[in-house]
C-alpha cells in the first residue's frame, strides 16, 4: 500500500485545511502520515470519526519553515522542521513520497540534501503539466532551478521524457525548447548554447525551438525552460483564465438576454472552466531527485491537497523514478563541458 | 502633418498586404511613404484610385532583409534594405516615425545604428501595452534585448515610466519587476540584483516583485522583465486567448441548446475577444533611440498595419520620445556599476 508523507504544516490556508485534504484522500487504499505539531494535528484530528481517519497516522516534527525564508538557511536552523522530517520519511523507507503545499525552496533543498541527486544530474526540475486541445502536456522547470545553465536545460530534457514515458504513458514524446523564434538560433545565449545539445541527442525526440503561443495549443508534448521563465508561464496561464472567466461573467451580466444565453450554454462554458484549468492537476514532481517529492501550490485548498494525494500515489505506482534513477546511471554524455 | 515611414517590403503576408494596409489608413490627417522595391510598389498602387492613395508617396529601396537573417550581419550587407531605408528617413528628418512588420531583430539594429540611442541607454526595449480589466498596461522588454544585466532592466523601468506618462497619460504609474515569487530576495541572479535598484530610485513608483498571475490582472502599469521572458508572456497570452475562443466554439457546438445560448450571448462573448486581445495595439514602440521606431507583429494584416499607422501617429503627436531624450540627457544615475 502506498504511503504518503504529508506536510501538514505547509500552505497558505493553514495545517487544518490541509488534513481536511488528507482526510478527504481516504478510500484510496493508501495511507497519510501527517508530520508536523503532534498537539494540533491530534486536536484538530478529533473533528473526524474513526472510520474517516482510519488510513492516517501522525509523525511529530517541531518545526515549520516559513514562505519567506531563505531555504538553505532554514534548512541548517530547523532540522526538525515538518518537511525536512517528512523528506526523511521518504530516505528511510518509511514513505514513498512527500507532499507539500509549503515553501518550494525549503521543499526542494530537503530533496538535494535529504534524498540526494540522481547520478549525473545537477540540478532537478519541477515538472507540471497542463491540459491542451492535444492532450496532457509536460512544462519543466516550474521554478526549481531559476538560474539555469545548458547542462541543466539539457538533463531537463531527458527527464522529462523519462518521466512522460513512463508516467503519462506518452509514446516517444516530442520535446520543444522555448525560446522568443522559431528559428534554430534564436534566443539569449543560454539558450543558443542549448539547441545543439538537444538537437544532437538522439535519446530525445527534439522538436525544435517552440515559442509562448506554442505552450497552450499543446505543439510539443514537453516543453522545456529554465526556473524563471516557467515558473512566470504557469503563473501567468492560471492568472489569464481567472481574468477570462470573470470577464466573461461580467459581460453576461451587462444584458438580461445575455443571462438567458448563459445559462443555456452554460454546460459549454463549464467545460471549458476544467479544460484550462492549469492549477488543477494537484502536485508536480520534482524531478531528478532519489526519491518522489511532489510539490503543491501554496494556495491549495483541501480539495486540491485531496488531489495531490492521489497524484502521489499515482507518481509512486507509475515506478517513474525507478526508472528515472536507472536511466541516468546508464547514462554519462549529460555533461557538456 | 505627421510623415509615416512605412516599411513596405515586412511582415509575413507579403507586400500587398502591407500597401493595402497603408491605403487604409488615409484620410487621417498623416502621410506615409512606401519604402521599397519602386516597380513592385508602384505596380501594386495601380489597384487603387487616386483619392485612396492620396496621401501616399514612394521611396525606393532595393533590397529586403529576410525573417531568417543574422540582424548585424544583414546590416552590414544590405545597406539599402527597406528597414534600413526607412529608419534612414527619420534620422534625416524625412519621416517622423518608421514602421515595420519585418524582422525586429533588424528593425533594431537599424535603429541602433542609423538613429542612435539616446544618453544613457545602455539597451533599447520593446514597449508593448495590452488591455486587463484594469485598463491598459505596459510590459517591457518584449524581445528588444534578450539577455539583459540589472542596468538595463533598470532603464527599461526608467523608460517606460515617462514612455507611460506622456504617450499613455498615466498618472505616476506603478512599475513592477517580473519574478517567481512576491518577496522581495525571490528571483534569478539578474531579478535578485534588480529589485533594489528600483526600490532605491525615487524616479519610479515602484511595487515591488509581480508574478506572471499578474500581468493579465492588470495589478501594475509596468511590467519589467528582460526580453526573453517578455517575448514569451507576450506570445503565450496571445496563444492562450486563441485557444481559448476556439475551445468555447468547440463546445458551443456540442449540443442544441449550447448554440442557441452561444447565439443569445453573442454579444457578451464578442465583447471578451476585444478585452483579451493582445495584439490588437498594432504597434510597439522601440524604446531608447534617438528616434521613434514602431515595430508590429510579422502575420500583420492590412486591419492591424492600419492601426499600427494611427498609433505611429499618435505616438508622434504625444511627444513621447522627445521627453525620453530630455528626461535621460539631464539623468546620470542609470549606470550602477
Amino acid at each position: 500500500m502506498v504511503k504518503i508523507a504529508f506536510d501538514a504544516m505547509g500552505g497558505d490556508l493553514g495545517y487544518q485545511e490541509m488534513i481536511k485534504g488528507a482526510v478527504l484522500a481516504g478510500g484510496n487504499d493508501l495511507e497519510v502520515i501527517l508530520v508536523g505539531e503532534e498537539n494540533l494535528i491530534s486536536t484538530e484530528l478529533k473533528k473526524y470519526n474513526d472510520e474517516e481517519k482510519s488510513h492516517i497516522s501522525i509523525y511529530h516534527a517541531s518545526q515549520i519553515i516559513e514562505m519567506d525564508e531563505e531555504p538553505a538557511t532554514a534548512y541548517k536552523a530547523k532540522r526538525d522542521a515538518s518537511i525536512i522530517v517528512a523528506t526523511r520519511l521518504v530516505k528511510e523507507g518509511k514513505a514513498d513520497v512527500v507532499i507539500s503545499a509549503g515553501s518550494t525552496g525549503a521543499q526542494m533543498t530537503a530533496g538535494i540534501f535529504v534524498l540526494g541527486r540522481i547520478k549525473n544530474i545537477n540540478r532537478p526540475a519541477i515538472a507540471t503539466y497542463y491540459p491542451t486541445p492535444n492532450g496532457v502536456k509536460i512544462l519543466l522547470d516550474a521554478g526549481s532551478t531559476p538560474d539555469c545553465d545548458k547542462d541543466n536545460l539539457h538533463q531537463f530534457a531527458v527527464m522529462a521524457s523519462v518521466f512522460g514515458k513512463s508516467y503519462l504513458k506518452m509514446q516517444n514524446p516530442s520535446v520543444g525548447l522555448l525560446n522568443i523564434g522559431s528559428e534554430d538560433k534564436k534566443g539569449s545565449i543560454l539558450y543558443k548554447e542549448t539547441f545543439p545539445l538537444l538537437k544532437e541527442d538522439n535519446r530525445i525526440n527534439f522538436y525544435g525551438n517552440v515559442e509562448g503561443r506554442d505552450i497552450p495549443k499543446g505543439i510539443v508534448d514537453i516543453v522545456v525552460c529554465d526556473g524563471f521563465v516557467g515558473n512566470v508561464v504557469l503563473k501567468l496561464m492560471e492568472g489569464i483564465t481567472t481574468v477570462f472567466v470573470k470577464q466573461i461573467k461580467d459581460n453576461i451580466k451587462e444584458k438580461f438576454i445575455y443571462k438567458i444565453g448563459g445559462l443555456l450554454s452554460k454546460g459549454a462554458f463549464d467545460k471549458i472552466k476544467s479544460q484550462m484549468d492549469y492549477s488543477e492537476y494537484g502536485g508536480a514532481p520534482l524531478l531528478g531527485l532519489k526519491g518522489i517529492s511532489m510539490i503543491s501550490h501554496g494556495s491549495s485548498d483541501a480539495r486540491t491537497m485531496k488531489n495531490a494525494i492521489l497524484a502521489g500515489k499515482r507518481a509512486v505506482e507509475s515506478g517513474f523514478n525507478k526508472d528515472l534513477i536507472k536511466y541516468f546511471e546508464e547514462t554519462n554524455i549529460v555533461n557538456n563541458d
